[in-house]
C-alpha cells in the first residue's frame, strides 16, 4: 500500500551565522576570481562554526517547525534525525538533537534514519507508515549537516557546492476532510556506485585513529562528479516514468518539483532531461549550496514559506544520494 | 496500531575467524590471570581481521538467513542496516552489504537505521510497518558489528566485554492462518544519559582529521557502566510494565526473553529485578560478548538453532542503548 494520509504540519529552516561567499570561497581554493560562482551559483553558503553543531542546529530547525506546526516538543511522539552525516559516532544525532532541545528527560523515542542525501526522503518514506498506523501520532524529522567539517579543500569543484544547515519537519495524520497525504514513493540503490562518492575514512574500516596528515585524504569527502551524473542520466528517466505510472500521476500534476539540491549545473541537465517546466523546478542553491540530507527539507521550507506552495498542490521530491541511491516521493502538500 | 502480521523467515548469524579467549585478553590489557572470565564470562569474543569488514559479515550473516528462510536475494524488496556504528562514516553501510551480496545492480532499496545497540530491535519495529502495509513484502534487516576497531583497552572494563559479529533476520507477511506477529513495541529516549556510554570523535563535531596520538581518547568508545546501569535500573521496571499493560501480556506469556547482551552481570541483576525465570532468560555472551546491534538479532538466531524458541512461541526483546534509550518488542515466532 502506497496512500498515507499524512499532512505535513510545519517546516523549519536554521543555517548557521557564518556566511561564506563565493569570493571568499575563491580565496580559500586558489582559484580565479569568479570561479566559484561560475561553476556553483551559489553567491553565500554559511559554516557552522563559534559552537555550533549538527544538533544544536537541528533543534533550532525543529523549534522553527513545531512553531509553524502550532506544536510544542509535548505533541511529539517520535524524533527522527534524518542527516547523511553525523555528529559523533555513537550515539545516534537524534539523541542529541533531543538534549539539545532542552528535553532530555522527555522519554520521547529518537534514532536516526540515514539514506545520505536522500535519508529525509526516506525518514518521511518509512515513518510515514507508523503514522498511517497510528503508532505514533506527530514525528518531528530533522535533518542538519556540518559538510565544511569533512571537505578536502584540494578538490576545488567539489568543496564550492556545499553549505551547511538544518531543516525540519512535523508530520501527523490528515485531519478527515483533508486531502493532505503521501501518494507515493520510490527508492532504489546502486551499489556499483558505492564510491562515487564517500568519506571512506571515520567508521570501523578505516579507524579515525589510524589517521595521520600524511594520509588525510581518505578521511575527506570525495566525489566523482561526472560518475555520478553518467548514471544518474542514465537511470532517472526510467525511475521517474515508473514512479509517475505506478501513481497514476503525470509531470503536469506537479505544482512544484523539489530536487536534491546538488549542484545547479547538474539540476538544470536532469530537469531538461526529465522534461520538467524551469517555473515548478526549485532551484535553491543560492544563499544555502548543496547542504545534503537537509537540501530537500530546506527546500520545502522556501517553497512553503514563498508561497511557491499551498495546500492541496501536488508535490514530488526526487534525487540521488552516495550510494548510489535514486529516491523519489509524491505528495499533496 | 501495534499489532503487525509479520514473521520471521529466516535468521543467520557470522562471527569473524579470530577468536580471542579471555586468557588472551588479560594479556593484552595487562590484567591478573582469570581477571577477564570473572567479570565477563564470555570465554570467547571473535574479533575481525583478515580483511573482514562490517558489509563483508554482514553479507554472510544475510545469506544464511536467506537460505534459513528458503529465499534467495531476489525475493528482496528492501535491505536495512541496522548497527550501531558505520563501516565509513558516508555512505550508508547497507550500500556496502549490498555489494558485498554482489548484488550491486539489483536497485535494492539500501539504507540504515540506528538506534545504537537496539538499531536492530527499533528497524524491526519500524519496518514492520511497511511489511504491514504491503509496500515492501520481504526486508531483510542486517546488523554488523566491529566493536574491537574503536575499543580503548585503557578502559579495561568495557573493553573486556564486547566482541564482534552480524546477524540477519529475514521478514515478510506472515501467511493466512499462521500466528506469527509483532504484538507490540515501545522505544523510550533519555538523552540526560547522552554521554553515558559513547564514540565522541570521528562524527562532524570532533572530525577525524582531528585526530592525534595525543588526544586519541576522544575517538575511541567510552563507557559509564555504572551510571548506565542505575538509568537502567530505574527506568527499566516501570517500562516493562508498561508494555505488558498495553499489549495485555504477562511475563508467564515468554517462552523466552532475548535481552541485548550488554554484560552477563548487568544482565543477570536486570532479570532478577523485572522477575524473569533464569530458563527463560538468553545469556548468548558466552562465546560472543556484547556485540552491540547484532546482540539480539544473534540471540535470537541461536535460540531458533538451539530449539529453545518454536513456532507460535511468544518472544520478548529487551535492552538498552545508548542514548539513553530503552526498547521492547513483543512478538509470536
Amino acid at each position: 500500500m502506497q496512500l498515507r494520509h499524512v499532512k505535513i504540519l510545519g517546516t523549519g529552516k536554521y543555517l548557521p551565522t557564518r556566511k561564506v561567499t563565493d569570493e571568499e570561497l575563491d580565496t580559500l581554493l586558489g582559484t580565479p576570481a569568479g570561479w566559484v560562482n561560475k561553476i556553483t551559483g551559489v553567491g553565500v553558503r554559511h559554516y557552522a562554526g563559534g559552537g555550533e553543531t549538527a544538533s544544536t542546529m537541528g533543534a533550532k530547525a525543529a523549534e522553527a517547525a513545531l512553531l509553524a506546526a502550532g506544536l510544542s516538543f509535548a505533541d511529539i511522539d517520535c524524533l527522527v534525525c534524518t542527516s547523511g552525516t553525523k555528529e559523533q559516532p555513537l550515539p545516534s544525532t537524534a539523541v542529541f538533537i533531543q538534549q539539545a532541545m532542552g528535553q532530555e528527560n522527555s522519554g520521547v523515542p529518537a534514532f536516526d534514519i540515514d539514506s545520505t542525501c536522500l535519508s529525509f526522503l526516506v525518514g518521511l518514506d518509512v515513518m510515514s507508515y507508523m503514522v498511517e498506523a497510528g503508532r505514533y501520532r506527530n514525528v518531528l524529522l530533522v535533518a542538519s549537516e556540518i559538510a565544511s567539517a569533512g571537505l578536502d579543500y584540494e578538490d576545488k569543484e567539489s568543496a564550492a557546492l556545499f553549505g551547511d544547515g538544518a531543516a525540519a519537519v512535523v508530520i501527523g495524520p490528515s485531519p478527515a476532510g483533508e486531502s493532505s497525504k503521501i501518494l507515493h514513493a520510490s527508492l532504489k540503490t546502486y551499489s556499483s556506485g558505492a564510491r562515487y562518492s564517500e568519506i571512506a575514512g571515520g567508521g570501523t574500516r578505516l579507524h579515525a585513529r589510524k589517521f595521520s596528515r600524511e594520509n588525510a585524504l581518505p578521511y575527506l569527502f570525495h566525489m566523482d562528479g561526472q560518475a555520478i551524473f553518467r548514471k544518474a542520466s542514465k537511470l532517472l528517466p526510467e525511475f521517474l516514468e515508473d514512479m509517475l505510472a505506478q501513481s497514476h500521476t503525470q509531470m503536469e500534476d506537479f505544482r512544484l518539483v523539489v530536487p536534491h539540491q546538488g549542484s545547479a549545473m547538474a539540476m538544470r541537465l536532469l530537469r531538461k532531461k526529465l522534461g520538467i517546466a524551469e517555473d515548478r523546478f526549485l532551484d535553491n542553491t543560492p544563499g544555502h549550496g548543496n547542504t545534503i540530507a537537509a537540501s530537500i527539507p530546506m527546500g520545502l521550507h522556501e517553497a512553503v514559506s514563498q508561497g511557491r506552495v499551498q495546500r492541496g498542490d501536488r508535490i514530488l521530491f526526487i534525487g540521488t544520494a552516495a550510494g548510489l541511491s535514486l529516491g523519489g516521493l509524491i505528495l499533496d502538500y
